[in-house]
Formats: C-alpha cells, structure tokens, sequence
C-alpha cells in the first residue's frame, strides 16, 4: 500500500476581499479537510487578488507543479468576477457561451431574467467540463487539472464534495492525536527523537492556549498503520511520565 | 496625497497543520485588516508546509517582490518548528544564539528550566532584531524585510501589533459599503459601468446568503476621498431604484 501513487494539490483562492480582511476565508479548511480524507496531499495555498496578472500566474505554476489545482472566487456576474474569462487566457483557449451551461441557468432563471449579466456565467473557457452547482445555478469547470469553484461557502462546499467524489485519492494518510497538558518545551527533545526513530510518521505539535490552561496536540500522521500505532504508543507512554512528574 | 508611495506586503503561512486541515487560519485575517488600517496594501499570501525547501522559495520570490513579508509559524521548541533555522538558509547568514534572546527566555522560565529545547527559542538568524513576545516571551525577529512571527494567534497578534505600529505605512485606503438586497446579476451592468466611471475607486461586490435571504454588499475602496464619496451617492442612487422595483 506504500507503494501506491501519493496526488498532490494546490488551492487558489481568488479574492481580493480576503487580502483586505474584509472576509475570513472558509474554503481552505473545507478543501484541505476532504482533499485529507481523501488521501491527496495539499501542498501549498496560494491567495492573490482579483487581478489577471496575478492568476495566470498562480495556475501556471501551481499547475504544473502538483496534480490538481483548485480555485475558489471570482465565478459571479459582477465585473470584478474576472476568473473565468482569465483561465480562458492562462489556457490559451478561447472564452465562449457553454449551451449546456447557458441551458442550467435559462432553466434557473427563466428566459426573460437571463439577463446579460447572469449569461456572463454562461461564458466558459473552450474544452473545460462544467461542475454543477446546486445552490444557485451557474456552474464551475475543470480545465485539465484545473478545478474551478465558486466563492460562496455553500456553493464551493457542494462543488468540493463533487469534484472530490471523482477524483484519484491514493494512498490514505492515517492521523492520530495525542493531547497533554506538558509544555511543547517539555516533550519537545522526546519528539525529535521519536521523528528519527520512525521516519514514516510525520509528527506534529501543535500548542494551544485557553483560559482553563495550556497544552498541546501531538499530531502523528503515516499511510503505515504498524508505525502509526508504534509511534502513537510511544508518544502516550512519554506523555504519562511527564505528566506524572507534575 | 494620490501621489504617495503605495506599500505592498505579502503573508507566508508556514503550517502543514492548516494544509491537512486540522486547523482553521485565524492570521491571515488579523494580518490583513491591521495593514489594510496601516495603508500598506496585502497582495498575496501563501500557505507551504513545514518543509524548508518550499518555505525558502517563498520567502525568497515574495520579499524581492513586495515591500514587507509576513510570516507566522514554526518558531516554537519541537523538531516541527523550523522557520528559523530555515529563514538563516534563505539569507544566507548563520543561526546562533542571540543574547537579548537568551536573556529573555532566561527571566521568563529561570536558569534551571532554560532546556535545550527551550534554548532553541533564542537561535536566530544572524544580524536579525528581535520581534517581542508578551504573551510566552520567546521572541520573533525581523531580517530586513522579513518579519518572522509565531504562528499560535494570541501570540501573532501581539507581534504584528508590535511591528505593524512600527513600518511605513503610505497612503490610506479609504472603504465603504453599500448593503443591498438585489441579486448580484441585477446590478451587474451598473457597476461595471460605475467601475469605468470612477477608474480610481476599487468597486467590488460580495454576495452573502443567509438562513433570512441573500444580498451583496458592495464595497468602494479609494485613496481619493471625493471620488469615494461620489461613488458611494451613486451606488446608493442604484440601489434605491432596483429596490423600488422589486
């Protein structure tokens, strides 16, 4: 099962509002979540602004650097939703009306409200596959390994479960955490020992802080559920001497 | 004041534990409005795993190509934690211990319990100033225009608060909303037509959708108060007449 092809991905959320701090993003904790559970590995997240320079960019180099490329924002009918017709030109391919796109939303809106505004959703690049949206209508696309989704929590959510669903997942990283109450100080030449002890777990610590008191969760991940187990036996032996020493 | 210069940042959040999605960015938000407030314009941020190689890319393309980065993360005791060590690489300086730093963690957890693993919290890159921690004293530290942050937010928030009062700030940008209860598709064309009219006013439009009904707000963001205020009358004109239509 080692052996077997680990897929990667990177995430761009296309939105200046999220620069500005106007908005706190939802959609990379929801990606990363699935994209997890689904044994693909994301690698880099990359957020730029509403700007065509900037995007282009973005998918050309994260598209040849990792097997899937997911992007979220900029798909509305307002001017400043500009992803689309700018994957058009990272692809070299022309921007034209998708029918079957401009069929959903006609069926959507009816075709005395399908205004020139609301067609603008209709405008895919040439080749892409739409990615149906179940909320309100206008679809995303994938261009080769490009993913295209809406902004909007909810509609980038049922668009995420789709894309994720029909994808390639790979080898299944498996997690577990071990939580104590020791400073990360405390367990920390213990964990570097463990890490070379057993190079195919990744283990993580991750302090956090609440007004009841700190402490921290040890994270081990590994696709070897032999070492997970081993490694996640060691770390809770360690962490009862500590906490026993208290 | 048009004519002032424009400072430009970007954000390196270094955290496998956000792209697993183990754990929600809180940073980039806080980051973002405090320099939005600044006048200093955030134009990019990227989220990389603890891995050196990718953290050293970053920062190395994104401070030749924005005044100030930002980072936040891996500056804490355990083997996981290796911004600093990794920053020195980038720079090509070498980590030691620095004294001030030393002395630091020295008041904070006394002679005695000054471990090597909390003696690796004063290892920092040479030539680099230090960055204050008031919350667990371990410090973070600037090299020229890098400003290396802890990543837990309680912590990051006191030091981008303690660096943000201290930078050039420029030219603010001044922001306004308009709240509406029309669908983004209705307006469309009018704000596009607004945007060529009032080409320095940054006219973007946000849905939101909610258990009550949906609406966007549009937001006008300018440096130009009198085009900002002109642009505002104006969407607020449009907004009335496509209210009163419904």
């Amino acid at each position: 099962m080692s052996d077997e092809k680990i897929y990667t991905a990177a995430m761009i959320v296309i939105g200046s509002e999220i620069l500005s701090g106007r908005t706190q993003d939802e959609n990379v904790q929801y990606l990363a979540q699935k994209l997890t559970d689904k044994g693909v590995r994301l690698q880099e997240v990359r957020v730029v602004p509403d700007v065509e320079l900037a995007i282009i960019e973005a998918v050309q180099t994260l598209r040849s650097k990792y097997d899937y490329v997911f992007t979220s924002g900029g798909i509305g009918p307002t001017h400043d939703d500009i992803t689309s017709v700018t994957l058009a030109k990272a692809f070299s391919v022309p921007i034209e009306q998708n029918e079957e796109a401009y069929e959903i939303l006609r069926a959507y809106y009816g075709e005395v409200a399908l205004t020139d505004a609301r067609l603008k959703m209709a405008q895919i690049p040439h080749g892409a596959l739409l990615i149906p949206n179940p909320v309100s209508s206008a679809p995303g696309f994938q261009i080769e390994n490009v993913y295209v989704m809406a902004g909007v929590p909810k509609i980038m959510q049922a668009m995420v479960d789709y894309v994720v669903a029909a994808i390639s997942g790979g080898a299944l990283l498996m997690s577990q955490t071990v939580f104590c109450t020791v400073y990360e100080s405390e367990i920390a030449e213990d964990l570097e020992r463990l890490q070379h002890k057993y190079p195919e777990v990744d283990i993580g610590s991750y302090p956090h802080y609440t007004p009841n008191g700190s402490g921290i969760n040890v994270v081990l991940r590994a696709i070897n559920e032999r070492q997970l187990i081993d490694a996640v036996e060691d770390v809770q032996r360690i962490v009862q001497l500590l906490e026993r020493k208290k």
